[in-house]
């Protein structure tokens, strides 16, 4: 009877530290992004993982690496922007997860700010030896193709990309 | 002494359980409707549920699928939108609940995205059988009129709405 | 053996609630200062705690109630505004913690909205005998200046700010 409990509460409080983990990896996108900090935005990732932006394909941690280190990037951050990733909506299964959110990209605008970019995000996360890391994560502008809201359905039911 | 122990984690873990319920329904909401899944955006609310909008105010699950199956709401899913529901503050009281954030719902207009309504939540929900629904979400812009501020208030608070 | 189990669940159990408690605080904010609430906003900081904006340098409640009283800051609620603070990323050590989010400052004016500021916030809390507070929050507008990149990075490496 103890036993059945202490189980079932181990269970239980391992599913929520899991949500936690894939949260919190979620939440350092953003910033780490936003202060150039490469191999720390790289490493969100398992070493063959992929970042797939409607913009551009970044396969492996080198290729991520190599964007936040671009002019483009740098001129970003030097210019003033903001990455602002939503809330998750997490879905575990096992040593497997799929999370969905939205994310804003802000940028410094003679004094003001404009949204260069409100994108679908779907996330496909694993767990390793040293917890959760990205696989998949794909980008889609929500600018009216078809495959952004489809983004959005597939992963928040908990479902992986057709891809 | 381990039975009392026992039982107080199963209540603060049920607690945490219950916040983590809520959160993800909350965030469950921007990517359903702006993917149009109008069956899934319903079931969110109990079947009599609320959805107060300043712009429109529904009662029932029908009316909440009539929305986002409305020319109007397509439109905007055709054009590219993204309603983004803030960090949600919940509070849990046994088998009811009040929330509150703030959400921006944001389109695309000609290359670029504006932020058409900033605006207040607040949330009621209740325990079910199968799980936590929304009883009452109450929306107002926030766009100068007082009832606005007055909802992230009694939300934060914990409180349910005067009307 | 069931002791071992029993102090490790509680432990990791603190832990989540801990996170939970400070994310709720964060997320209290917005909605506070929104609806103008002087008093609970000036009740998240410690009483002598610190908020640095790049605008003014708020020292002691006395002077964050202020903020809040002030023409200016009941300006922008009469017209229409929202303080959206993002997910946040929350390292906690022991008694003290830091937690970094971006946060928009989105306006209403002439029916539409735009986003005033975009900024990177780095904020440092403490336990108290009542739950935790703000020691020191420390925002800077993303407008280009390095000093809120690097906000950013520290806050998302747990480490406090260099000043």
């Amino acid at each position: 009877m103890t036993e059945d409990r202490l189980a079932a509460l181990e269970t239980r409080l391992r599913q929520l530290e899991d949500e936690r983990d894939i949260a919190r990896l979620m939440a350092s996108y953003g910033p780490l992004v936003d202060s150039g900090a490469a191999e720390e935005v790289a490493a969100l990732w398992e070493p063959d993982g992929v970042y797939d932006i409607d913009e551009v394909y970044l396969a492996g941690r080198e290729q991520i690496r190599a964007m936040v280190r671009s002019s483009a990037h740098q001129g970003w951050i030097r210019g003033g922007c903001a990455h602002v990733v939503g809330p998750p909506h997490i879905t575990v299964d096992g040593d497997e997860a799929v999370a969905v959110c939205h994310s804003l990209m802000v940028v410094h605008e003679e004094g003001r700010y404009v949204v260069r970019r409100a994108t679908a995000n779907h996330w496909r996360l694993r767990r390793g030896e040293t917890g959760w890391q990205v696989t998949t994560r794909t980008n889609r502008i929500l600018d009216g193709r078809p495959e952004s809201p489809e983004l959005l359905a597939t992963g928040v039911r908990g479902e992986e990309t057709r891809s």
